[in-house]
């Protein structure tokens, strides 16, 4: 194999921020002779994006850390072209593609200067751009982005003068997330617009979204959801307000995070396809229609591995790991990059949120007869001092009991369990598949049946018909339809009494005298039980049950699901 | 599925601990009806024995916790009774059973008062028992183990007493490294006794286990590896001295953790078939050779998936998760438990551990065509505050590239990537496969490249023979050997001064000024580059081969890896 890359070719790359340099970083390894050539239009070059919140928090001091190695050296094209022998030309934006001559045309930012490149493979990792919304007066000041690095450097500057006191989000999605985690304070007013109904649409189902809204609520995050921003006002102009379809709010400073779109143009202009997403279409060689020319990371259309459906999907770890792709192909090579299941990981104040394949509102969109179920637990032995409560959704489709997705909030550790997820979802695993895989247990770790697998084993009980649930949604649909049930809390008092459902359906009655009180709950009428984590409630179920009552079921996840008793959700 | 489970049965169970419990509480859910009896020798039931660890550091405060449930109420013979429908007898050991007739007869230890006891299905989970190996006067006070409640509370009441100084630990298995884990102390002066050559032996290859010693080691730590204890000596009855082969250590108190073995003395003698490893042999039903007799937990015989032989491998997890499948057949189901990978995890001092599948030492007994990679690189984004080093072990087959094991150390977080690993090699993945994983990416969790697809990455390089290198062992023999070959450190000076090979062949040169300065180099000798975590002198070896350099290697894992400096390893 590795005479193959012994031929001296000369690779041009297009974008500097996270696929290019690490394709110029594949082939250099491949190929000491390959002429490899960067062109970046910003200042910065392998730069870490996904630091920047970390950077604005203060977590990160300075800001050379986001394109530094991990040895202290600054990637600059000097380092490029000392370690790497890779000539890399920043504030050069490429403008033009002659593919006939395989030739790129680049003007200097500065002073307009333009230069030609030639290619014998050309690499596009032009990334994507904010989506500008049409909000009237964006360009007011104290109005961000979190997409560059010299974003974060100006709402660094603005932070550190102490100018942001009232901070609204426009968007709920993975950056506007990551920015409030950023700039959250006790200190701050911070108020998040989603157009959509709740957190992280299209990314957690809505109920896992309001999940995770009432834990960020309680710490003081206001939310405003199904709102539309239509304008912003300012005086001397700085910004003062954000003017909704449903009022204004205060803002000293905006961020707006409503996504990115890929961006394609030069791509177009050369003739190349162009996805039904919107971004450039690729094979699984990340070759686009023009078999010199590769495009990967965020300009790249992706395949979605359980669908096969196109995707736009800009992730970090994509762009990295289809630089190693494109480096082995533009030598010659083989190598495919299959696709993506859409895993996602964020932490959030403190909150740990991940997801990955199908969720239960995709799933259905998509026509798959599914199940789900949602679980409350602790990430690990509930005596150990560092455990936490998660919850933990998860998908499956009906007859195959295919695993298709699982979603993850809580305090405890969820990212785990995604991957965990995301890998045997790649292999097309079932339930019966995660209670036999051999995942590592010790106390400070998991439990001795693992969250993931414990889901599992729920979900299997749901669809053999062991266990019959309600969602708290169901049950709160029950109540507001004003149906004649009984709502059996089978906690000891002193839970029932912190919180519980305050409706004149409720009966208390504990597990432990469940069995010799049977006479006192009612055989005429649907039971549904209720416990703190729901593990409780399906014995009560299975106990009622065995004493033959035959309208039984209990509330998935329990209280700790329940999100009806705040007035704001 | 529900119906058949509604015919009643007699569900005799022996052992209380962990699989027991566990199989009760599935019978009780799918079946209101079974009559269900736990006999337990012990005092205690359903106990969390993987928690006596924390109970002697004093992260849990109260013994009640190790057999209460999340909601605090005690999983006592009463809670059994009045949540679960379940007849627990506590102080009752099994003495025969008679498999025609289906009954087992018991003993009240207390009273020796014997009993008689029916079954329809009859499920053995009598756990193990520590071993006791031939050393002299295991009899003195002093001497603990720690595999049941009783040994936890009694190894407490001496720390509380502040009567123990010194401490000497006979064995550096899972157990010997939770009581380590547990009673460590700068107070306390702690050494381990183990008769193989390094920490955690056939658990990490002894490579990792000398890695893991260095990190314990640097904490105050004292290992004696390849020394057998003969044995104790003492003064009034208490012990105060360990004689092993090679001198005395001061001791007052012993902690003995040389292993368990199945107990399968009630089986034996009930003519059940016991396998190979000494454990009692079961389907994949877990039957035993009777088929109205179900075995699970430690006293039953696992199978390797890889491998497909038998194991015997007394786990917790197993244990908890064989109670599903065991409680489902009983009642005539068919649910199956695959067989084991041996992932384990473990927490220790301020060390990580994880290991799964095949080890290196494993796979090559067993006659695999195999190769290995060992990586050094940090769990999260380098620039995160949270950020630790980790070291990851692969194994691989050669040609098929198939993943056979993974074994993790580190500071940072190592237990998520053996589940990962656990979760590919269940179905067969190779190290493409791993690039191809969509493991969830954002700064406070991994890197962008998640250091398992970093470790596959660089062992499909070394397998595909773009990487060439040796191990630090390998270097260590070379120097040994006195070999002519140059150490080509590409670390700036600061770094190099921090630590470094001191040996003769050792050169510096950084890797920014390596290209200008190959003549500095000697064409005619072997170059061996090295430098902090492996991947810089990956890039040093590429350039001096792409310069015609034709003999290069670079040293894996890097001085992060080395552990020869150290007097005493």
């Amino acid at each position: 194999m590795g005479e193959r890359y012994l031929a001296s070719k000369k690779i041009l790359i297009i974008g500097g921020v996270a696929a290019g340099p690490k394709t110029a970083a594949r082939v250099r390894r491949l190929d000491p002779e390959a002429q490899i050539t960067i062109l970046e239009k910003g200042q910065y070059i392998s730069y870490a994006g996904c630091g920047m919140p970390f950077y604005l928090s203060g977590k990160i001091h300075q800001f050379e850390e986001l394109y530094s190695t991990s040895y202290g050296v600054k990637r600059d094209p000097e380092f490029f072209k000392s370690e790497r022998g890779v000539d890399v030309f920043t504030g050069t934006e490429a403008i033009s593609i002659d593919r006939a001559n395989k030739k790129v045309v680049a003007k200097d930012v500065a002073t307009g200067e333009e230069k030609v490149f030639e290619y014998d493979k050309l690499v596009l990792g032009t990334g994507s751009n904010p989506i500008t919304p049409p909000i009237e007066n964006l360009d007011l000041a104290g109005v961000y982005r979190l997409n560059h690095l010299t974003d974060a450097e100006a709402i660094k500057k603005a932070l550190d003068a102490g100018e942001v006191n009232d901070v609204v989000i426009i968007g709920t999605g993975f950056i506007g997330m990551e920015a409030l985690d950023a700039i959250f304070s006790p200190r701050r007013a911070v108020t998040m617009v989603e157009f959509k109904e709740t957190l992280l649409p299209g990314i957690l189902d809505p109920d896992m979204g309001k999940l995770l809204y009432k834990s960020l609520y309680e710490q003081g995050l206001e939310g405003r959801f199904g709102e539309k921003v239509l304008k912003l006002e300012g005086e001397d102009g700085r910004v003062t307000k954000v003017i909704t379809d449903k009022g204004a709010i205060d803002a000293d400073a905006v961020i707006l995070a409503v996504g990115v779109r890929p961006n394609v143009k030069l791509a177009q202009e050369a003739g190349l396809t162009i996805g039904e997403t919107g971004a450039i279409a690729v094979n699984e060689y990340l070759q686009t229609s023009d078999p010199d020319v590769y495009a990967l990371g965020d300009c790249a259309e992706n395949t979605n591995i359980i669908t096969g459906k196109k995707a736009f999907a800009p992730m970090a770890t994509y762009a990295n790991r289809q630089g190693r792709v494109v480096g082995d192909n533009v030598l010659g090579g083989k190598s495919t990059f299959k696709g993506i299941l859409g895993t996602g990981v964020l932490h959030c104040m403190d909150m740990n949120v991940a997801r990955t394949g199908l969720g239960e509102v995709q799933a259905k969109a998509l026509g798959y007869d599914i199940e789900t179920i949602t679980v409350s637990t602790f990430d690990m032995t509930h005596y150990h001092p560092a455990s936490n409560k998660i919850i933990i959704k998860m998908i499956a489709e009906k007859g195959s009991q295919r695993v298709l997705g699982m979603q993850g909030i809580g305090k405890g550790e969820v990212a785990k369990r995604a991957d965990v997820a995301a890998t045997m979802i790649n292999y097309g695993g079932t339930l019966d598949d995660l209670l036999n895989l051999d995942l590592g247990y010790a106390p400070p770790y998991n439990t001795p049946i693992d969250p993931m697998v414990h889901a599992g084993n729920a979900l299997k009980n749901k669809l053999d018909g062991i266990a019959k649930t309600y969602t708290p949604e169901e049950v709160q649909a029950k109540i507001e339809k004003d149906e004649d049930f009984v709502l059996l809390d089978v906690r000891p008092p002193h839970q029932f009494n912190m919180r519980n459902i305050k409706d004149k359906r409720t009966q208390q009655l504990t597990l432990s005298e469940l069995r010799d009180k049977l006479d006192q709950v009612p055989r005429d009428k649907e039971i549904v039980t209720v416990c703190v984590m729901g593990s409780r409630a399906y014995e009560g179920a299975r106990i009622l049950e065995g004493a033959g009552f035959n309208n039984v079921k209990f509330m998935e996840a329990g209280m700790e699901g329940w999100i009806f008793d705040l007035d704001d959700l």
